[in-house]
This record gives structure tokens, sequence and C-alpha cells, in this order.
């Protein structure tokens, strides 16, 4: 074996994060090993250690919010805590990225709720697999008026979706879900048959 | 801001990583999360702390070989300790990526030099900061009578190849490129025009 032990042990664990093949966990590693060097060269902040400290603080101070889910270090998040936040509207995303994305756009001001996953029956993933169990008392706890159903629009966000508004139903509150159609700046030529379809049977009045 | 603080620092220190913009980040950072969740709930090894724990030993162990600069945990290289190695044939590669995919082709049997860069005077380096002090001693002490230079086929692999050749020059011994053409399984018709010259240039006899 060329490389000693603690190289390929670096590799392997780099390895075993998404999206991240053999040849890529090696290029990291020989990346955080001159910069190793480079550091102590050029009196730098060192990456590997800086990174190791992060990635142990993180597992170790981070939960999840007891409301919605998101990820915080308290026992509620940040945005379940804000009173500005409109307390009548309930936006239900699939992951954490997701509830990242929608805050970035600006569009929302209301309250989260993260499944941690969609329903995928045949990767073994159930009802019982996502954090859905309080979201029944949590909705009417709280009151709310709207459950927005924010998952994919995909075979898994689609089934999560109609799984939630069926545990909503005969609650009184409107149940929506993101409109689905051409992306801004799409061209029809070049969009699948699908999106333009569902575009197409879901067109809406368009006054001048 | 939606997320709390050890998330978008473990984000930032995840970004430095080369290739790895702040989506990418996000996604890592999420990932590694929700398996340190699941490594608590399923008893897996907790990816976090064996993924920081190989960072901070691969920095406190692994140096150069003081001979051939490859990466090692003592003072010389497996490969430089290897008594079975061929100690005529010297291979001078840019960096360890390079090397560990000469030793996995077979194909090699001799000592490495690694550069650990190559030639880039638009980007600040020159001779100096490549590992290049100690190659004229070395293949004079040892003896080689062969140095394949095997800098990739690109400007900077070419500059630096030439620069080495002239560092040699004048030494008992037979200078090498490394054979530059027609990739296995590729197609003339969707070659890039500079390597057809190449190959072209470089047509060899064939005896059939």
């Amino acid at each position: 074996m060329a490389q000693p032990d603690p190289i390929e042990k670096l590799i392997l664990e780099l390895g075993r994060l998404p999206g991240i093949g053999e040849r890529t966990a090696a290029r990291l590693a020989f990346f955080v090993l001159k910069q190793a060097r480079d550091s102590a060269r050029f009196d730098l902040p060192p990456l590997a250690q800086d990174l190791a400290h992060a990635l142990v603080e993180v597992v170790e101070t981070v939960g999840l919010c007891e409301d919605c889910q998101n990820l915080c270090t308290a026992q509620k998040c940040p945005i379940c805590l804000d009173m500005r936040r409109d307390v009548k509207v309930l936006c239900v995303v699939e992951g954490v990225a997701d509830l990242r994305a929608i805050e970035s756009c600006g569009g929302f001001r209301g309250h989260y709720h993260v499944l941690h996953g969609s329903l995928a029956p045949l990767d073994g993933v159930g009802p019982q697999e996502l954090k859905l169990s309080d979201i029944l008392h949590r909705v009417q706890r709280t009151g709310y008026n709207e459950v927005i159903l924010a998952t994919n629009a995909n075979v898994e966000g689609d089934a999560t979706a109609l799984y939630v508004a069926r545990l909503l139903r005969g609650l009184e509150l409107k149940v929506t879900r993101l409109a689905s159609g051409v992306p801004l700046g799409g061209e029809l030529e070049y969009l699948d048959h699908a999106t333009l379809g569902r575009a197409l049977s879901a067109r809406q009045s368009f006054d001048s």
C-alpha cells in the first residue's frame, strides 16, 4: 500500500459523505494536508482542526426544535420563538434544506414543520419514519388557518403531501400545495412533458 | 437567521474544501446531523466524530518523506523503504494523486519524486515553491539510470518537465516523458485537435 494508514482512514471517512466518491475523497484529503502545511507556514487558520471542531460541536449542540423539528441549539428554534411571525400559516417541508430555501425566497413569514424525509415505501420509509407524530396536535393547539404542503414535486413528495392532507382532513383549515408549472426563465421548448402538461392543466386566468 | 451558529459554522468550514460550494456544504452538514441521529438510534459508527478524529490525526501524524516528498507517517515512505523496488528509475510527479494513479496502473516499480505543484508563474508558483531543492543531489547520490517526467500533459506540466530536464542536463542518465496521444478507447472523431496532432506527429512504426 502506497499511503500510510491515517490518510486512507481520512479518505474512507470523507467517502462516507453523500456524493463524495473515492477519488474526490482522496483529493479532499490531499488538500487538507497541503492546507495544513501552508497554514503552518503562512499563519492561516488550520482547516483540519477547524473542520474537526465544527463537526464535533454541531452534533453535540444541535438538536430538533420541539415544535417544528427544525435544527436548533435550544428547545425551540429561532423561527418558532420569533413573535413577529404569522402564527396562522404552517408550511410543511421534507427537510431543513427546503426550509432554508423557502426562508431565502422571502415570501413566507409563517411557521414550519419539518418532516425529515418523505414517504418512500420501496425504501422502507413509512409514516412512522417521518417526524409526523404531533403535527395534528400542533395544528389544533396553535389554530392555524392554513397548512401549505411544500413537499417536493415528485412521486414521494406528492405521496407525502397526500398523506398529510388526509391526516388533517376534517379540521377547519385550508390545505394548500405549492403551485407547479413552468419555472421562471424556463423555455417551453426544453421543458419536460410532465411539467408542461401540469402547467397546462393548471393554467390561470390572465388579466391584462 | 433561520439556522443556529454551529450549523452555519460547519457549513462555512465544509465550504473551505475545494469544489464544495455553499449548497453542497449545507447538504453535507445536514447529512452529518441526520447521520448523528441515526447512529445514536441504530448503533452505527458516528460519522461526525470519526471524521473529526481522522482530520486531526492526519495532520498530526502525516509529513513528507525526506527522500521523495511523498506523504508518510515516518521519516521515509513505504515506497522508498521497499527494498524490492527498482532503484534505477525515478518518476517525477506533480502531486500525490498522480503517484497513486501510477501505482494503481501497476506499470512502474521504481522510485518517485513528488513536486507538490507545477510551475505556474502567473499564479506566483516558481521553482522555489516546488519540492525540487534536493532532486539533483538525490539523482546523483542514488545513481538513477532514467528519470521519467510524469507531469501533466498541459502547459504547466510541460513547463515543469522542461525545467526539471534542464536541471538534470549534463548528468549521465536518460530523461524521458510520458507518451502523449490517443487515450485507449478514444475515438478520433471526438478527440481534441491538439491531442490528435500530437498523436500524429509522435506516430510509431507498427509491425503486424
